[in-house]
């Protein structure tokens, strides 16, 4: 069935399904929900790893697709790891780098046997299998590998996406056959595009296959918020119980809360990150444009409710001025926030899932970041 | 007498006059010799407040002229003065605003009276007279005030410089004569291009008005390093005893040795944060361009001599490929670096004349300097 906007009606209520799913890695535990900072060329933009563990991160992504161009999967496997490459001792997990060969290069062909592409960077012209996946992601020797799909446009008619989710199970049943580090977890990834037939025959035989977590993939790639929304209530309960469930890409503080509700356990997303460094922030009183003229002589913290070292040393007059000159803190001080105040988020909504309190904290925090 | 570079001698040799002297502001000592990390919109670039006290900076400089025109010194001032704007609980420096309004703006008229000049943001008209800069300084609240100065290119003729400098003299005058806020200490500035005895005469009529300190200014400015040396060499040690003594704008390591050697007590340069931005490190074992293909697979520290954060934490293969990439992450840890030399610098030059071996430490660390 084809989920369309204008059919579903946009609410957020109770019956929820959330849990606290912890996912074991040899850099140690991963307690769910949580969120992702996304580490795209081997950084947290305009973080230190410091920073990091200073906003209680537990795992970060690395992007394969990047780091297979620059600096190149083997250097790093030289130079002991990504871990070691970039000083993170958490656990990482890495994507497959198929949606940034579909997003990101220019694209020459896709056949059942992998991806030809042509680099971002230089025009360079590259091949990827998913075991050529498989092999970049054992050498950066991420925690969580994950499979490699294909990830069609959300416009496709079924037909189409019926095939590339053909595709995306064969490629997955090659990436479960390659051998791995021993420390690696392999995750798979659903796709189906908006079709929920499709998407729960893709689970299905995913879990037949067998993995060590499953993904939502294919997801906040353009279509309606509601549809994203439907497809996590639909898919996230169904996802096995025993396995970690990660929402692919997702978002933004509302849509977390949403994913959460609906059982999902990890998400990633460069929002954080990158609203920081265009000096968009979440607080706990809503959105802030620092750049507007009100918090000129504003000296109010940033988040009156944030523990984090921004807002409880610099103003918001200060941090308007930091960012109308353009300057390198800027970026620095609003990154620092804005990821401490999604971790702060899923630490909250952990907390009520561990309390029995999660409709009462949820629903107030929604309709606020709303 | 005109120093010049053909004519001079390239030798750094005993016998030296370096000092310990402590200026005392109401923001804490400034133990000298002591370098000033440049803030000039406000921040460091790059730094946050608690990397500079890591890295136990003591006393930093802000740019009049920036902060003028942005935020604006009416601003800061009802925003409580600039150490709380930004945050810097330490002793701060701010320089007359002149330097850049005749090095950045693009400049109208000057007269006795003043600078007609516009702003390099937007082009519009401002006025700077001596009071002015003395009234934006007070707003600002900073420690060390400094006299409004001309300064003439290096390769004016001597009855030019002359003229230019009874200016500075007429100027010095009149900013002892503004009355600033209790706590502001106010420094005279030495001019008189590379002319010796009209430094000399200058220092003189300095003295007689009567300031906290005293600086040499308009060195650094395009003349030959050789020139600046020289100068450096004849004035130091002729200012006042009881006083700090303040080489503006200065410099390259070697160049801060070479005015440790011959009594300065304060330093302040762009250097350490520009170049750090450039990829241009400063470290034990000699300037390291960390672009260089040299350091892609270099697993070794940026220099194994240093403490800092950086050096501490991530190898010169991962500093390469952040500077490669663009990341924001460069220009952080590459400034925590250089920062760090600089500041680590003049503590062992400290430290060596407390213990009374200055000529022994200093002369190799300037060679190694090269």
């Amino acid at each position: 069935m084809l989920l369309k906007a204008a059919e579903l009606k946009e609410s957020f209520e109770p019956p929820f399904y959330p849990r606290c799913f912890t996912l074991e890695t040899s850099h140690g535990p991963v307690h769910g929900p949580q969120f992702m900072p996304v580490g795209t060329q081997g950084t947290v933009k305009a973080l230190t790893p410091r920073d990091l563990k200073a906003s209680h991160a537990e795992m970060i992504l690395g992007n394969t697709y990047h780091l297979y161009l620059r600096p190149g999967h083997e250097r790093i496997e030289r130079l002991g790891g990504l871990h070691e490459f970039m000083r993170w001792d958490g656990p990482i997990l890495t994507d497959s780098g198929g949606f940034q060969v579909f997003s990101l290069s220019a694209l020459n062909k896709v056949t059942d046997n992998g991806v030809e592409f042509q680099s971002h960077l230089d025009g360079s012209r590259h091949f990827f299998t998913p075991e050529h996946s498989m092999a970049i992601q054992r050498a950066l020797g991420s925690d969580v590998v994950m499979a490699f799909d294909e990830c069609p446009p959300f416009t496709e008619d079924k037909a189409t996406v019926a095939k590339s989710m053909e595709r995306t199970l064969a490629w997955a049943r090659r990436c479960r056959d390659f051998k791995l580090k021993p420390h690696q977890k392999l995750f798979g990834i659903v796709q189906g595009g908006m079709f929920t037939d499709l998407r729960e025959e893709c689970l299905e035989k995913l879990v037949a296959i067998g993995f060590d977590g499953y993904a939502l993939g294919g997801l906040s790639i353009g279509e309606p918020v509601q549809v994203m929304h439907e497809m996590v209530k639909i898919m996230g309960p169904k996802m096995p119980q025993d396995k970690a469930r990660y929402l692919m890409g997702v978002g933004r503080p509302e849509d977390l809360i949403v994913g959460v509700a609906y059982g999902i356990d990890m998400f990633d997303c460069v929002m954080p990150t990158r609203n920081a460094r265009n000096g968009q922030l979440f607080t706990s009183e809503g959105k802030v444009n620092i750049k507007n003229a009100k918090y000129v002589e504003d000296t109010g913290p940033l988040d009156p409710q944030c523990d984090c070292y921004t807002c409880t040393t610099f103003t918001r007059a200060y941090l308007r001025h930091l960012f109308v000159c353009g300057e390198h803190l800027s970026g620095i001080l609003n990154s620092i926030h804005n990821v401490h105040f999604y971790l702060s988020l899923m630490r909250r909504l952990r907390d009520a899932i561990a309390q029995n309190r999660f409709d009462e904290i949820a629903l107030p925090l929604y309709t606020r970041s709303l």
